[in-house]
């Protein structure tokens, strides 16, 4: 079994290329839910849904979120009903969220309305909300807190960070996530923002003790390439919380537990540097995904550099 | 103050005329909700909803319900995450359900929401829902009971019925219903089915005793024309319950506490037995609605017929 730790975007375009290497049922992906959010009182998993999406093969590849060819009419019509409608969701997103929203209301944990959406969607590989409990990332700025969603969404990240609160922290994990991580024979830590998608599932009781304890190899590819992240406010956020935006800060925040981080050709001249300090084994690569093959290439890199071969 | 009892389309039509002719401040809808029904946790009022689309000028009026070029993608995805979707709800109609369902479970009455929404769609006349208990309209048909909106939308109205159900007879009327009864210089039975769109209103806790107790002159206009109803099951329904399916029929059921019945000119033959019978004064007019010019000239029939001018 090989466990990955995922937040959005960038995390769905590599998880792409591994399920090109890697039989999708052998696979557990634990997926941020700190992201999530209500509107018009329907819940809102995001990263849960770009994953999914992305590997049924349905996601809106341009933007990386939201289904192909949706329409928005429904949101249009609730925008004259008085919502606020920054939060772009597309007529078909919104039949996976009014679903989710009964389910919830009937009972069901969160991660058993995953387990079914994923069912639906036809994806055969195990996909973990990280915890079945309440979590909000809330970005601490110059203009006050507010919900990850409104700071990046709303707000264009333009706000200055002043640090990152975690309502939830110390949450219980959802069902199976220590285990998968216990009894896994590899971890991947994807590119993912390091604080607000990563670092969620890394407060989550129990989470960082059960990466030490596992024998499972453990890779982490860095988000951060020359400097600035790929997609996403990482940089903001890093700075904000004092932490080099650099691949060198990732793995600072990794280093407790990682083996091997996987960097961008770019940032090679980090490698010796990261290796001293932290002693973690450092694999510089092509990390920069933009087309399939992009994909399966930087995948096997990664499971080589755990000595999973392909 | 001009009070009516509504059902959903043939109700909604005749309305359309009437707002040309009265302000519509002075105008109180009392509209069933037997027909309500959830759907993926979603409340829908389906008549509620065709007399606000169709007095916003939005409704689709080929169709009679929904809103005029509305795209049914949410519908198509919720297929494929395994709902039933034989009610047609379109990606704009759904912020309807969304918007109602969010304030129900935010603790606002049917009748405060109801509210809300007419004031979002522009709506100056007063619409309330006949109640803000649980009310279902169920029929029994040979193949079992079952909820209205099941009977005429999924099995399109083939069973034979047996007998209706009220699931809420007795329940409270709507706040400023009974008074809304009491204190208005008229009341109108729109074109509706007299069993389950103003019978339901009528098995309400105080609402005939209110009709007989009102001094305003009360009037009904005959949605059953030349023994056939223009929409709808009425026929099998009244059928179902030994009605006669006539306009005499329906004059039955009003009987108590009409003043003067409406009918078409087809029925015209039926006048005499109606107003010996009941004692109920007939006024025979075109009752076929097709063009607003049509609806407007049948709401100034009906108005002058009880002896208002316009």
């Amino acid at each position: 079994m090989i466990v990955a730790l995922a937040g959005g975007v960038g995390a769905a375009r590599f998880l792409q290329g591994l399920i090109k290497l890697v039989p999708e049922e052998k696979l557990t992906v634990i997926v941020n839910t700190g992201d999530d959010i209500e509107f018009f009182g329907l819940h809102i998993s995001p990263d849960i849904d770009i994953i999914m999406y992305t590997l049924a093969g349905i996601v809106d590849e341009t933007k990386g979120w939201g289904i192909r060819g949706d329409t928005f009419h429904c949101l249009e019509m609730l925008e004259k009903y008085g919502y606020e409608t920054w939060f772009m969701l597309g007529d078909k997103d919104l039949a996976t969220h009014i679903h989710r929203t009964y389910l919830l209301k009937r009972g069901f944990r969160l991660s058993e309305v995953t387990q079914r959406l994923c069912e639906k969607l036809g994806l055969k590989l195990k996909i973990l909300p990280m915890t079945d409990q309440k979590f909000a990332t809330i970005i601490k700025t110059d203009k006050g807190k507010m919900h990850f969603q409104e700071y990046l969404v709303k707000r264009k990240a333009v706000d200055k960070v002043l640090g990152v609160e975690f309502e939830g922290v110390g949450a219980e994990p959802a069902p199976d996530v220590l285990d998968s991580i216990l009894n896994s024979e590899a971890i991947i830590m994807c590119p993912s923002n390091p604080i607000v998608s990563i670092g969620t599932i890394l407060s989550l009781k129990g989470v960082k003790q059960a990466l030490k304890e596992s024998k499972a190899k453990k890779v982490a590819i860095s988000p951060i390439v020359g400097g600035s992240p790929i997609k996403g406010p990482a940089d903001k956020l890093m700075e904000g919380l004092g932490i080099e935006v650099s691949a060198y800060g990732v793995a600072s925040i990794y280093k407790d537990f990682l083996d091997v981080f996987v960097i961008d050709h770019v940032d090679a001249g980090l490698k010796d540097k990261i290796e001293k300090d932290f002693g973690i084994q450092v694999v510089v690569t092509n990390t920069i995904m933009k087309t399939l093959e992009d994909k399966i290439q930087l995948a096997k890199v990664v499971l080589k550099s755990i000595g999973i071969g392909v």
